[in-house]
Protein backbone atom coordinates (compact mmCIF):
# COMPACT_ATOMS: atom_id res chain seq x y z
CA UNK A 1 0.00 0.00 0.00
CA UNK A 2 1.57 3.21 -1.38
CA UNK A 3 1.00 6.52 1.30
CA UNK A 4 0.90 9.96 -0.07
CA UNK A 5 3.77 11.94 1.12
CA UNK A 6 3.85 15.86 1.20
CA UNK A 7 6.82 17.53 -1.24
CA UNK A 8 10.33 17.05 0.15
CA UNK A 9 14.12 16.75 -0.65
CA UNK A 10 14.59 13.67 0.80
CA UNK A 11 15.35 11.46 -2.86
CA UNK A 12 18.59 9.53 -1.84
CA UNK A 13 21.34 8.73 -2.17
CA UNK A 14 22.65 11.91 -1.75
CA UNK A 15 26.61 12.73 -2.26
CA UNK A 16 28.89 14.18 0.38
CA UNK A 17 30.87 16.14 -1.61
CA UNK A 18 33.40 19.19 -0.30
CA UNK A 19 33.25 22.18 -2.63
CA UNK A 20 36.16 24.23 -2.65
CA UNK A 21 36.76 27.81 -3.65
CA UNK A 22 38.72 30.90 -2.87
CA UNK A 23 37.28 34.46 -1.49
CA UNK A 24 38.09 37.84 -2.58
CA UNK A 25 41.18 37.73 -0.51
CA UNK A 26 41.93 34.45 -1.87
CA UNK A 27 41.42 33.04 1.30
CA UNK A 28 40.37 29.13 0.81
CA UNK A 29 37.01 27.97 1.48
CA UNK A 30 35.65 24.69 2.04
CA UNK A 31 31.79 23.95 2.11
CA UNK A 32 29.85 20.27 2.68
CA UNK A 33 26.92 19.80 -0.10
CA UNK A 34 24.81 16.79 -0.34
CA UNK A 35 22.80 18.29 -3.46
CA UNK A 36 24.79 17.56 -6.54
CA UNK A 37 26.20 14.81 -9.37
CA UNK A 38 27.13 14.27 -13.02
CA UNK A 39 25.18 16.08 -14.95
CA UNK A 40 26.72 15.62 -18.65
CA UNK A 41 29.48 13.34 -20.10
CA UNK A 42 30.64 15.34 -23.01
CA UNK A 43 31.78 17.86 -21.49
CA UNK A 44 32.00 16.04 -18.40
CA UNK A 45 30.36 17.65 -15.59
CA UNK A 46 29.15 18.25 -12.14
CA UNK A 47 26.73 20.18 -10.83
CA UNK A 48 26.44 21.56 -7.10
CA UNK A 49 23.58 23.38 -5.65
CA UNK A 50 23.75 26.28 -2.93
CA UNK A 51 21.82 28.85 -1.34
CA UNK A 52 22.70 32.66 -2.28
CA UNK A 53 23.43 33.23 1.54
CA UNK A 54 26.59 30.67 1.27
CA UNK A 55 29.88 32.29 1.62
CA UNK A 56 31.01 29.55 -1.03
CA UNK A 57 28.24 31.29 -3.56
CA UNK A 58 29.90 34.67 -3.57
CA UNK A 59 33.36 32.78 -4.04
CA UNK A 60 32.09 30.93 -6.80
CA UNK A 61 30.45 33.34 -8.79
CA UNK A 62 33.64 35.80 -8.30
CA UNK A 63 36.46 33.21 -9.33
CA UNK A 64 34.59 30.81 -11.88
CA UNK A 65 35.65 28.11 -10.32
CA UNK A 66 35.33 25.25 -7.46
CA UNK A 67 36.84 21.92 -7.04
CA UNK A 68 34.81 18.80 -5.18
CA UNK A 69 37.52 16.64 -2.78
CA UNK A 70 35.23 13.68 -1.61
CA UNK A 71 36.39 12.34 1.63
CA UNK A 72 37.07 9.29 3.10
CA UNK A 73 34.86 8.06 6.20
CA UNK A 74 38.42 8.89 8.12
CA UNK A 75 37.39 12.53 7.46
CA UNK A 76 33.93 12.48 8.34
CA UNK A 77 33.78 14.89 11.09
CA UNK A 78 35.84 17.01 9.14
CA UNK A 79 33.29 16.97 6.15
CA UNK A 80 30.50 17.41 8.64
CA UNK A 81 31.83 20.79 9.90
CA UNK A 82 32.42 21.89 6.16
CA UNK A 83 28.98 21.43 6.46
CA UNK A 84 28.37 23.46 9.52
CA UNK A 85 30.53 26.68 9.72
CA UNK A 86 30.68 29.66 7.23
CA UNK A 87 33.99 30.32 5.97
CA UNK A 88 32.48 33.75 6.45
CA UNK A 89 33.20 33.75 10.00
CA UNK A 90 36.46 31.31 9.89
CA UNK A 91 38.96 29.39 8.18
CA UNK A 92 37.75 25.95 8.01
CA UNK A 93 40.92 24.78 6.77
CA UNK A 94 42.94 26.61 9.76
CA UNK A 95 39.78 25.01 12.55
CA UNK A 96 40.69 21.40 11.07
CA UNK A 97 44.37 21.40 10.30
CA UNK A 98 43.54 20.12 6.97
CA UNK A 99 45.41 21.28 3.62
CA UNK A 100 43.95 24.21 1.18
CA UNK A 101 46.00 23.08 -2.41
CA UNK A 102 45.98 25.71 -4.95
CA UNK A 103 44.89 23.34 -8.42
CA UNK A 104 46.51 24.19 -11.33
CA UNK A 105 43.97 23.93 -13.88
CA UNK A 106 41.39 26.20 -11.95
CA UNK A 107 41.19 28.88 -9.51
CA UNK A 108 40.05 26.92 -6.77
CA UNK A 109 41.47 25.18 -3.26
CA UNK A 110 41.08 21.76 -2.90
CA UNK A 111 41.37 19.64 0.57
CA UNK A 112 45.15 18.17 0.06
CA UNK A 113 44.29 15.09 2.31
CA UNK A 114 40.90 13.58 0.74
CA UNK A 115 41.29 11.12 -1.63
CA UNK A 116 39.77 12.23 -4.57
CA UNK A 117 39.45 15.84 -6.18
CA UNK A 118 37.41 16.89 -9.42
CA UNK A 119 38.64 20.34 -10.36
CA UNK A 120 35.91 22.09 -12.34
CA UNK A 121 35.00 25.59 -14.22
CA UNK A 122 32.07 27.30 -14.17
CA UNK A 123 30.39 26.65 -17.30
CA UNK A 124 26.51 27.39 -15.99
CA UNK A 125 24.35 28.92 -13.29
CA UNK A 126 20.24 28.17 -12.73
CA UNK A 127 18.91 30.18 -10.58
CA UNK A 128 16.07 27.41 -9.36
CA UNK A 129 14.57 29.05 -5.87
CA UNK A 130 16.11 29.39 -2.53
CA UNK A 131 19.23 27.30 -4.47
CA UNK A 132 21.22 28.26 -7.08
CA UNK A 133 22.62 25.46 -9.45
CA UNK A 134 26.31 25.54 -10.35
CA UNK A 135 27.24 23.71 -13.59
CA UNK A 136 30.85 22.59 -13.85
CA UNK A 137 32.85 21.39 -16.23
CA UNK A 138 35.43 18.75 -14.47
CA UNK A 139 39.09 20.07 -16.34
CA UNK A 140 41.02 17.54 -14.32
CA UNK A 141 40.80 15.18 -11.30
CA UNK A 142 43.59 14.25 -8.67
CA UNK A 143 43.46 10.95 -6.73
CA UNK A 144 45.78 9.59 -3.95
CA UNK A 145 48.18 6.68 -5.56
CA UNK A 146 46.51 4.90 -2.67
CA UNK A 147 43.15 4.73 -3.07
CA UNK A 148 43.79 3.47 -7.30
CA UNK A 149 42.27 0.38 -8.51
CA UNK A 150 43.75 -2.19 -11.17
CA UNK A 151 42.33 0.08 -13.52
CA UNK A 152 43.76 2.89 -13.52
CA UNK A 153 40.85 4.81 -11.74
CA UNK A 154 40.24 5.39 -7.77
CA UNK A 155 38.49 2.37 -6.20
CA UNK A 156 35.52 3.34 -4.13
CA UNK A 157 36.20 0.50 -1.92
CA UNK A 158 39.84 2.16 -1.01
CA UNK A 159 38.76 5.74 -1.24
CA UNK A 160 35.85 4.40 1.73
CA UNK A 161 33.33 7.40 1.31
CA UNK A 162 30.00 7.62 2.66
CA UNK A 163 26.81 8.77 1.88
CA UNK A 164 23.84 10.84 3.38
CA UNK A 165 20.28 10.31 4.34
CA UNK A 166 18.68 13.31 4.41
CA UNK A 167 15.35 11.35 6.10
CA UNK A 168 17.49 9.74 8.87
CA UNK A 169 19.92 12.71 9.02
CA UNK A 170 22.37 9.90 9.42
CA UNK A 171 25.34 9.35 6.96
CA UNK A 172 25.86 5.93 6.11
CA UNK A 173 28.57 3.87 4.66
CA UNK A 174 28.68 2.47 0.86
CA UNK A 175 29.46 -1.36 1.00
CA UNK A 176 30.19 -3.90 -1.19
CA UNK A 177 29.32 -4.63 -4.35
CA UNK A 178 26.01 -6.35 -5.30
CA UNK A 179 26.33 -7.18 -8.33
CA UNK A 180 27.83 -6.46 -11.59
CA UNK A 181 25.96 -3.40 -13.70
CA UNK A 182 24.57 -4.01 -17.57
CA UNK A 183 24.55 -7.69 -16.57
CA UNK A 184 22.15 -8.72 -14.00
CA UNK A 185 18.83 -6.86 -16.42
CA UNK A 186 20.14 -8.85 -19.76
CA UNK A 187 17.56 -11.99 -18.63
CA UNK A 188 14.94 -9.19 -19.65
CA UNK A 189 16.81 -9.24 -23.07
CA UNK A 190 14.23 -10.66 -26.23
CA UNK B 1 51.04 11.73 -3.44
CA UNK B 2 48.29 12.56 -5.62
CA UNK B 3 48.08 11.82 -9.55
CA UNK B 4 46.29 13.77 -12.15
CA UNK B 5 43.96 11.78 -14.66
CA UNK B 6 42.06 12.74 -17.44
CA UNK B 7 38.40 14.44 -17.07
CA UNK B 8 36.23 12.03 -16.29
CA UNK B 9 32.44 11.48 -14.89
CA UNK B 10 33.58 9.12 -12.36
CA UNK B 11 32.31 11.46 -9.09
CA UNK B 12 30.50 9.31 -6.64
CA UNK B 13 28.48 7.98 -5.23
CA UNK B 14 25.56 8.33 -8.26
CA UNK B 15 22.03 7.40 -7.31
CA UNK B 16 20.21 4.71 -9.59
CA UNK B 17 16.89 6.38 -10.35
CA UNK B 18 14.22 4.94 -12.59
CA UNK B 19 12.69 7.77 -14.61
CA UNK B 20 9.05 7.51 -15.83
CA UNK B 21 7.36 8.79 -18.37
CA UNK B 22 4.57 8.75 -21.16
CA UNK B 23 5.58 8.46 -25.11
CA UNK B 24 3.27 10.51 -27.58
CA UNK B 25 0.74 7.27 -27.85
CA UNK B 26 0.64 7.51 -23.90
CA UNK B 27 2.60 4.43 -23.71
CA UNK B 28 4.24 3.98 -20.22
CA UNK B 29 8.41 3.97 -20.19
CA UNK B 30 10.81 3.74 -17.73
CA UNK B 31 14.70 4.57 -18.12
CA UNK B 32 17.36 3.89 -15.48
CA UNK B 33 19.67 6.93 -14.58
CA UNK B 34 22.88 7.50 -12.82
CA UNK B 35 23.52 11.06 -13.35
CA UNK B 36 20.87 13.24 -11.25
CA UNK B 37 20.14 14.29 -7.28
CA UNK B 38 18.27 17.25 -5.88
CA UNK B 39 19.13 20.66 -6.60
CA UNK B 40 16.63 23.07 -4.76
CA UNK B 41 14.79 22.94 -1.16
CA UNK B 42 12.68 25.48 -2.18
CA UNK B 43 10.67 24.78 -4.25
CA UNK B 44 11.91 21.25 -3.76
CA UNK B 45 13.39 19.84 -7.16
CA UNK B 46 15.07 17.25 -8.29
CA UNK B 47 17.13 16.72 -11.62
CA UNK B 48 18.01 14.08 -13.97
CA UNK B 49 20.62 14.64 -17.22
CA UNK B 50 19.57 12.83 -19.97
CA UNK B 51 21.06 12.02 -23.95
CA UNK B 52 18.73 13.41 -26.72
CA UNK B 53 18.66 10.43 -28.13
CA UNK B 54 17.03 8.73 -25.50
CA UNK B 55 13.59 7.83 -25.94
CA UNK B 56 12.69 8.67 -22.39
CA UNK B 57 14.09 12.75 -23.88
CA UNK B 58 11.22 13.50 -26.08
CA UNK B 59 8.10 11.91 -23.89
CA UNK B 60 9.59 14.92 -21.09
CA UNK B 61 9.96 17.04 -23.80
CA UNK B 62 6.45 16.54 -24.59
CA UNK B 63 4.86 16.17 -21.57
CA UNK B 64 6.78 18.12 -19.15
CA UNK B 65 6.48 15.92 -16.27
CA UNK B 66 8.71 12.67 -14.73
CA UNK B 67 8.43 10.19 -12.07
CA UNK B 68 11.41 8.99 -10.39
CA UNK B 69 10.98 5.57 -9.04
CA UNK B 70 13.70 4.60 -6.28
CA UNK B 71 14.26 0.41 -6.67
CA UNK B 72 15.16 -1.62 -3.99
CA UNK B 73 18.17 -4.96 -4.20
CA UNK B 74 15.00 -6.90 -4.81
CA UNK B 75 14.80 -4.74 -8.32
CA UNK B 76 18.14 -4.52 -8.99
CA UNK B 77 17.86 -7.11 -12.12
CA UNK B 78 14.83 -4.90 -13.90
CA UNK B 79 16.64 -1.35 -12.84
CA UNK B 80 19.53 -2.85 -14.51
CA UNK B 81 17.53 -3.22 -17.60
CA UNK B 82 15.53 -0.04 -17.40
CA UNK B 83 19.24 1.20 -18.11
CA UNK B 84 20.09 -0.73 -20.90
CA UNK B 85 17.10 -1.61 -23.63
CA UNK B 86 15.38 1.57 -25.00
CA UNK B 87 11.61 1.91 -24.83
CA UNK B 88 11.58 3.09 -28.39
CA UNK B 89 11.93 -0.76 -29.24
CA UNK B 90 10.53 -2.07 -26.43
CA UNK B 91 7.49 -1.83 -23.54
CA UNK B 92 9.87 -2.31 -20.66
CA UNK B 93 7.12 -3.22 -18.10
CA UNK B 94 5.95 -5.44 -19.95
CA UNK B 95 9.22 -7.34 -20.40
CA UNK B 96 9.58 -7.02 -16.87
CA UNK B 97 6.22 -7.88 -15.36
CA UNK B 98 6.10 -4.38 -13.39
CA UNK B 99 3.03 -2.51 -13.16
CA UNK B 100 2.72 1.42 -14.73
CA UNK B 101 1.11 3.39 -12.47
CA UNK B 102 -0.35 6.56 -13.35
CA UNK B 103 0.64 9.47 -11.64
CA UNK B 104 -2.27 11.81 -9.93
CA UNK B 105 -0.47 14.64 -9.53
CA UNK B 106 1.69 14.71 -13.19
CA UNK B 107 1.65 12.90 -16.46
CA UNK B 108 3.63 10.57 -16.33
CA UNK B 109 4.02 6.93 -14.60
CA UNK B 110 5.79 5.10 -11.59
CA UNK B 111 6.98 1.29 -10.90
CA UNK B 112 4.26 0.60 -8.65
CA UNK B 113 6.29 -2.39 -7.13
CA UNK B 114 9.44 0.29 -6.13
CA UNK B 115 9.18 1.66 -2.47
CA UNK B 116 9.78 5.19 -2.91
CA UNK B 117 8.31 7.75 -5.90
CA UNK B 118 8.91 11.34 -6.78
CA UNK B 119 6.44 13.17 -9.06
CA UNK B 120 7.73 15.85 -10.99
CA UNK B 121 6.60 18.54 -13.24
CA UNK B 122 9.29 19.65 -15.37
CA UNK B 123 10.43 23.07 -14.78
CA UNK B 124 13.76 23.53 -16.16
CA UNK B 125 15.75 22.52 -19.10
CA UNK B 126 19.13 22.99 -19.22
CA UNK B 127 21.51 22.01 -22.64
CA UNK B 128 24.90 21.35 -21.12
CA UNK B 129 26.47 19.13 -23.96
CA UNK B 130 25.59 15.68 -24.62
CA UNK B 131 23.63 15.82 -21.86
CA UNK B 132 20.44 18.00 -21.26
CA UNK B 133 19.68 18.43 -17.42
CA UNK B 134 15.97 18.46 -16.67
CA UNK B 135 14.71 19.73 -13.19
CA UNK B 136 11.72 18.94 -11.72
CA UNK B 137 9.58 19.90 -9.02
CA UNK B 138 8.81 17.42 -6.67
CA UNK B 139 5.03 18.20 -6.05
CA UNK B 140 4.26 14.68 -4.90
CA UNK B 141 6.14 11.55 -2.98
CA UNK B 142 4.82 8.24 -2.68
CA UNK B 143 6.14 5.80 -0.44
CA UNK B 144 5.54 2.01 0.44
CA UNK B 145 3.98 1.85 3.95
CA UNK B 146 6.04 -1.17 4.53
CA UNK B 147 9.39 1.44 4.21
CA UNK B 148 8.21 4.18 6.35
CA UNK B 149 10.35 4.92 9.54
CA UNK B 150 9.44 6.25 13.10
CA UNK B 151 9.63 10.05 11.63
CA UNK B 152 7.33 9.46 9.04
CA UNK B 153 9.66 9.48 6.16
CA UNK B 154 11.11 6.31 4.23
CA UNK B 155 13.71 4.55 5.90
CA UNK B 156 16.43 4.00 3.62
CA UNK B 157 17.43 0.58 5.38
CA UNK B 158 14.09 -0.51 4.85
CA UNK B 159 14.45 0.83 1.17
CA UNK B 160 17.50 -1.22 0.84
CA UNK B 161 18.15 0.97 -2.00
CA UNK B 162 21.83 0.54 -3.88
CA UNK B 163 23.88 3.11 -5.63
CA UNK B 164 26.48 2.46 -8.47
CA UNK B 165 29.97 3.25 -8.97
CA UNK B 166 31.45 4.46 -12.38
CA UNK B 167 34.67 3.52 -11.79
CA UNK B 168 34.25 -0.51 -11.28
CA UNK B 169 31.40 -0.34 -12.86
CA UNK B 170 29.42 -2.35 -9.98
CA UNK B 171 26.28 -1.50 -8.27
CA UNK B 172 27.25 -1.07 -4.43
CA UNK B 173 25.00 -1.44 -1.28
CA UNK B 174 24.30 0.96 1.05
CA UNK B 175 25.23 0.02 4.66
CA UNK B 176 24.63 1.15 7.99
CA UNK B 177 24.80 4.24 9.55
CA UNK B 178 28.51 5.52 10.39
CA UNK B 179 27.56 8.48 12.53
CA UNK B 180 24.92 11.20 12.74
CA UNK B 181 24.69 14.17 10.56
CA UNK B 182 26.03 17.64 11.84
CA UNK B 183 27.10 16.59 15.19
CA UNK B 184 30.72 15.32 14.97
CA UNK B 185 31.66 18.35 13.43
CA UNK B 186 30.91 20.32 16.46
CA UNK B 187 34.66 19.68 18.10
CA UNK B 188 35.90 21.51 15.18
CA UNK B 189 33.51 24.66 16.49
CA UNK B 190 35.03 27.19 18.97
Amino acid sequence: MMKSLEPATIAFPTPIWCVGSYDSEEKPNVMTIAWGGICCSVPPCLTVSLRKATYTYGCIMEHKAYTVSIPSVKYLAEADYFGMASGKNVDKFAATGLTPVRSELVDAPYVGEFPVVFECRLIHTLEIGLHTQFVGEIVGIKADENVMGENGLPDMNKVETFTYDSTSKNYLAIGSPVEKGFNPGKRFMK
